[in-house]
């Protein structure tokens, strides 16, 4: 998605050789209109799916969610929640993430009655990195018996390896901008 | 708003007096196409607000902030991030809220960078309780200079006063559905 690659390049931040910071627009504040255009491309990429449902995680994943769930008959959008305390596991799917910019793992969890197995799912993620997060919510939706229709993420750092993690487990990723690389401070994508 | 109060009647769950429970359409699974709704009639609440962007807090109120964007022109929407680092403080505004369901105090930040002198702001809160988020993000406009025009609610629990303490300081709020009080079992809204 060349408008993004153009966002990315304009506001994104290249810190050393690993992390992209794109919180102007995608991850503390957000550009609705260019969501809306996010949206938009999702719908062009997986058009034709039969979903039943959004399945994505707080926080950043949600606008995006909401802005492609308009442009799919406005389904329903599931965000799984982090912090999920170990008390309160009764009637909850949950996985463990291993966040490497934090180097700790937390628990992502949904309530069982808001994913089963008559639901065709796309799963939304705003960063692909390692991809822990992206596989955490496959493997909700597995728990579930639900039907993964496709993962979108908006951003895929390749190098990280997550997209070809997530790939090898049989889903179809599609990323709007692919970052092969960081080199000196500047952010080159793939093709 | 009465497709608010019918959702919440037929959705919500009263738990003992002072808990009402919305996740299947606002807190968790996420209702697109009526946050749409729920955008267009904070745009008829603050309908000619010359306003330059809208702020929130995540999780729950991001979903209905860029809705609301929409109806605004497209409004940048910047969400308050909670648990943030005691040790990134440097280029943050944040504020304390003690939160009531699980007694405990956290910070909520925002970048300076988001948030300026010149910003004519529109708070958007899901559930205003008690008020500690509310007031939590006022103070973080008031810190930057921002000039609040507004604080839109989506449900104001009345009986927690939350409401009220907002506009003690002088703050217009509109909230779409005001609950009176829980009584044995049922949602009794105000009027």
């Amino acid at each position: 998605m060349e408008a993004l690659k153009n966002k990315i390049l304009a506001e994104g931040q290249a810190i050393g050789t690993e992390i992209v910071k794109v919180d102007s627009f995608l991850n503390h504040q957000i550009d609705a209109e260019f969501m809306y255009e996010i949206g938009k491309e999702f719908k062009t990429r997986f058009d034709g799916k039969e979903l039943t449902k959004i399945l994505t995680i707080e926080a950043s994943g949600i606008a995006i969610a909401v802005c492609t769930s308009s442009f799919f008959g406005y389904l329903p959008v599931v965000f799984a929640k982090k912090a999920v305390p170990n008390t309160l596991v009764d009637g909850l799917y949950s996985s463990p993430v291993k966040s490497f910019t934090k180097d700790e793992t937390y628990q992502i969890a949904i309530a069982k009655n808001f994913l089963s197995s008559d639901d065709k799912i796309l799963i939304i993620d705003d960063l692909l990195a390692y991809g822990d997060a992206a596989l955490a919510l496959c493997d909700l939706a597995e728990q579930a018996g639900a039907h993964i229709l496709g993962v979108g993420a908006v951003i895929e750092k390749e190098f990280q390896g997550g997209g070809n993690r997530v790939r090898a487990k049989g889903y179809t990723v599609e990323s709007l901008a692919i970052i092969e690389k960081i080199e000196n401070g500047k952010i080159i994508f793939k093709d």
